[in-house]
């Protein structure tokens, strides 16, 4: 049985309010309310004086190193790191590697998993499966992303594109970071499955991240010189695909482990956008009071955003508890689940 | 015991000679003879009409096809994938879903590496790990690199600085795949151990690559407008390390397998470029006999080229034969070795 030993999350700098947003990207504060229904997100980078303060990978050393205080260990005793991101600091080094050598860890295995909204928990699954053979004990796993990649200072945000601008609304930036161990008798939250699929063969994909290596000038505009978005979103296929695959996920685990909804106390849903999030919330039938949301504080922090849902979930998951969380990942599309319970 | 089953590789078009090369990027053909060692490499654009032929996401379907085929195994008999790469086609989706979706594969976990020259390795040893646990039966497990990526046909090579152009008469493009399977007295190569090891905390990255995001007109640049390098490397620290690196990780092998050299048959040495390699092969006190190496004819296609060389082995390998091969990461240090034999 493997557990959830400490959680730690990191949100670079102050809330920055749908106001500033209005200020800085010429959004509307009131647009980003009704329709994108989140109320602050963090940057790593100075709204203001446009400087960068964090990178990926100060984020993600900050959750892992509150997630070690949490779980009342030192860095040695971890035997492996997995990290998951769509916005790594560089392609090479992994940055992994760059919060692993922060830690002053070596000599163990590292992981980088490349993927998008449903990332955390698919490193989650990767460390529970390596925790499971019994050669390792304790493993630590962080998510973290940052969106400074793909805003551009330098452009005029009022003549942006709507779904290109929607972005800037829709994301935040920070990390979350937690230890598994398979110590036997551990206080903490139990995991009792975590489910993890690819689907939809010949789907096009809903979200894109481009990287195009030294073909700025060329590949990365388009006929008239303009540049290409780095990031792209299909939100109607995202709003039509999300809620039926995250029902489809909370079926299965619940059929799996025979918990009916009746037994179920706790879940996390996919964490879009606040509005999206809380559409999802009505769709699954799930009471809002059972429901951990965080993205309207957050924004959506894709990778870290499961991470600061079990944080939460932690500081009020009773004994005898179970709970759900769910994370879809839109790009190629990918379901992802996680069963908890606490003894 | 897991098995290696088939393996497959893709080396896209026509080799390009080191004459082609000198043609194309104003490169010394009888330099990179001299000081490189590689008689040819492959590339997914055609040098003449510079259209992109292929992408990462082709080179890895047709190496996966082919190791299905030597496998005699159909896309719906795999139970999970893992790609290993350091030039994904797009940061999102992972190149990995584009495969599987290629092949028709769905409702099953898939993983996405982001490593270098070790990530065939690490790829393995995710998949080895899982294998071991039961659960799953077979893995479709791919490497690859395109390095397209960062060759800028608009730049004028004559004017690139040695460090970079040394770039283009190093590497290749290609891919190579294999199915694992733990079913029980399976025809094939055996896996007997794989060890994956990050090291050389503070110690600087060897190999960096960029990627700028949105900010190709400011990051990408350097103060007087000209752009940055996307790949770096340090050839010094990788000449200085490499060797040492694999030095250990045969030895640790050797010692936890209790395989004295003369009963290991064949070596895969870590394959960085021609000449280079024969060095190594040298420090390693290996019989050049034993030693297989293909990168003088491929360049250095990082995550591909341990499927390649285990493709040669697969052909000369007798039974009752032990072999052993390293790859090392120079990005952040990684050293990664994989110990097989054949009953």
């Amino acid at each position: 049985m493997i557990t959830i030993m400490g959680l730690g999350t990191s949100l670079p700098g102050e809330p920055i309010t749908n106001a500033k947003m209005e200020e800085i990207f010429s959004i509307r504060a009131d647009w980003i309310d009704q329709i994108i229904g989140t109320k602050t997100r963090h940057f790593v980078v100075d709204l203001d004086d446009r400087n960068v303060k964090f990178q990926l990978v100060d984020v993600c050393y900050e959750a892992a190193v509150k997630a070690l205080e949490a779980a009342q260990m030192k860095p040695e005793e971890i035997d492996f790191v997995v990290l998951s991101t769509a916005t790594p600091d560089m392609i090479l080094p992994a940055t992994v590697n760059l919060v692993a050598d922060k830690l002053g860890l070596q000599n163990i295995p590292t992981y980088q998993v490349q993927s998008g909204c449903s990332g955390a928990l698919q490193g989650m699954d990767l460390a529970h499966r390596f925790l499971q053979s019994g050669e390792f004990k304790n493993a630590l796993v962080i998510g973290g992303d940052v969106c400074y990649k793909y805003i551009d200072f330098n452009r005029d945000f009022k003549k942006m594109r709507s779904t290109e601008i929607i972005n800037f609304a829709l994301f935040g930036d920070g990390a979350g970071a937690c230890i598994l161990t398979n110590a036997p008798e551990c206080p903490g939250i139990r995991i009792d499955k975590i489910v993890n699929r690819c689907e939809g063969v010949n789907r096009e994909p809903g979200q894109m991240i481009n990287w195009f290596g030294s073909h700025m000038d060329t590949e990365a505009r388009d006929a008239k010189g303009k540049k290409l978005q780095v990031l792209r979103e299909d939100y109607k296929a995202i709003e039509t695909h999300v809620p039926r695959m995250a029902q489809e996920m909370i079926a299965e685990l619940q059929a799996t482990l025979n918990w009916p909804s009746s037994e179920v106390s706790h879940y996390l849903p996919p964490q879009l956008g606040g509005h999206m999030t809380d559409k999802i919330v009505n769709f699954l039938q799930i009471d809002p009071a059972c429901a951990i949301n965080i993205v309207a504080d957050t924004g959506n922090v894709s990778n870290g955003l499961p991470y600061m849902q079990l944080e939460i979930l932690a500081s009020k998951m009773q004994a005898g508890e179970k709970a759900i969380g769910v994370a879809i990942e839109s790009s190629k599309w990918i379901k992802t689940g996680i069963a908890l319970s606490k003894e």
